[in-house]
């Protein structure tokens, strides 16, 4: 916010954002539930000043539902598989209907048995984890979610795109308070940050990238058109590789790579699947439930004792000042959102 | 194994590592189904070349079996909860026997759900989380196992050990060959990494640890005083933290920082729980089973295309050179191991 000017800037509140969302996707095309599904994750990350997962996102979904690949309306199709399994198919269209429409079998199955699996089929990846956490938690079980991408990123000791950005996140409900949710790619670093770097024609640091021939670079354009690196080494490699496999050929779904393959050049969001988990601490943790949960907010207490921060921290910090105060988004953005025209 | 001349190594064959440790746990006191289970990790450390997992452990292993704590004979009490869960109480006893005895029940689980959970509770870790992981794949299902250990591991922006190095593991069952697994501590280094620093007085690199003072130091005493630090930054940190609550509080068992109190300076073996989860591709994939299994193998491929290793390749290899030609190790190992004098 700190580098735009205050006439640069355009103030709105979380409502106002919420309607412009919705008003954009449904004029762009989406089904009323789809464009209000879409909005609520995008407001979500508008207050919580997640800026790449806010506003600005709007008009690579306008670009994405105008690729033709995207189903606008499709209802997703969920299936009651096994007391620990349900399936949603959404059926070519975005994942979020799928994922709120199936959200609570999922948690009642959790509850039922200790853990349980929300597999998502057949849907473009739109936005953050985080959102879809948020939501279980709030319902009183930890979660972990997980997605390929496309295969922008080598694997540790290769020199070529294979597997995608694969994003992982958790959360734990937090008694009487926000939970505990973190929410990360397992490359070094988001596509996006890559991609705002080359625009501000500014050096990568080592260990994002590598050239077309497999080098080390700190060239931005460089490393987009050669591969990303996984964040952490030889584990995160590990890591991501767990996650293109859970995410991917255990649930019945596209690699990163073949989820590029199906895009084929139109740069529409990935198209694939989603794994998420849930876990009921009541069932899971036997009788002494509240003890746990005690044992938990301890860990925590530990963080702030020794001046480390949560996660998840700044984002609440940032969802208090919006609904307080509102919001400010860069006029240029603004303008360019009221550009699209619907 | 190049370090040492050819007279300071000892050969053996598998069975004899399996009988002299089997007879050292026995001779110390360890029942005969907990002797036999943990010599049976000892070996597959051994014969992988996994040296901090081999026969290096013994004697550590009679300092916990002397220290008092550890159960020696304790039938793992095994509880069939839901239909996607099975709680295995070790009764302050090794895990093995418990994983062990549970493993059965928990991929049955899998195959009949999708995803099913194995609490391990009450238990001195033993060892690496890979032969466990190993033995599911073998019998069909993905799997994931995690463990806290004892705080000895700061969190991002922290500067006191309060996280374990808490390991994470994940296995693919892969028809015809090894499996897909990887094992690795959410710690820069595994302790005994660092320990082997400081007795060898080499510096540690940047980015393993932290002094007393909480400052960055590459001096591995000051580093075992201080804190040690996660691999990945703010992303391991939080991966760590994860594994904390979910093999912690969520399965009703001890954080690190519980651990390491309950312990009160025995440097016995961490008493705590351990989280793993199976899932079953057959359930979880839908009816392609084999259109998966085969995506999977394609991700596998282009590794190697692109001259990337899997990340449990040198074991693999190892393994195959142990069964074919046995075992060297140093004597002085060896002679320790005899001086135990059982």
């Amino acid at each position: 916010m700190s580098v735009f000017e205050t006439e640069k800037m355009v103030d709105l509140t979380v409502d106002e954002v919420f309607a412009l969302s919705r008003r954009v996707l449904s004029g762009a095309g989406l089904s009323a539930p789809h464009a209000e599904a879409v909005a609520r994750v995008i407001t979500a990350g508008e207050r919580d000043e997640c800026a790449s997962h806010g506003l600005y996102r709007l008009p690579g979904c306008v670009a994405t539902i105008q690729s033709g690949k995207l189903s606008l309306d499709a209802e997703p199709a969920i299936r009651d598989v096994s007391p620990a399994l349900v399936r949603a198919d959404a059926r070519h269209a975005y994942s979020l209907l799928a994922f709120e429409r199936a959200a609570p079998l999922l948690v009642e199955k959790a509850r039922a048995v200790g853990v349980a699996a929300l597999v998502i089929n057949n849907c473009f990846h739109f936005s953050a984890l985080w959102p879809e956490i948020e939501r279980l938690t709030e319902m009183g079980v930890a979660a972990m979610a997980m997605t390929p991408s496309h295969a922008w990123v080598a694997p540790a000791g290769g020199t070529k795109g294979l597997l995608g950005t694969n994003p992982i996140a958790f959360g734990w409900p937090r008694p009487g308070g926000h939970p505990y949710v973190f929410d990360f790619a397992t490359s070094a670093v988001a596509r996006g940050d890559m991609s705002l770097h080359d625009i501000a024609g500014k050096p990568i640091p080592e260990g994002w990238g590598l050239d077309e021939a497999g080098l080390p670079t700190t060239d931005a354009r460089a490393a987009l058109d050669g591969a990303m690196l996984t964040f952490g080494g030889h584990k995160g490699s590990a890591l991501s590789t767990m996650i293109e496999l859970m995410a991917g050929p255990l649930i019945g779904d596209l690699t990163s790579r073949e989820s590029m393959a199906f895009d084929d050049g139109a740069k529409a969001a990935p198209m694939h699947g989603e794994l998420i988990l849930a876990f009921d601490p009541v069932v899971m943790g036997g009788e002494d439930v509240n003890v746990n949960a005690a044992r938990a907010e301890a860990l925590f207490a530990a963080f702030g004792e020794q001046g480390a921060r949560l996660p998840s921290q700044r984002r609440y910090e940032a969802r208090t000042r919006s609904l307080e105060r509102g919001m400010r988004t860069p006029k240029v953005l603004y303008d360019q959102i009221i550009a699209l025209g619907f």
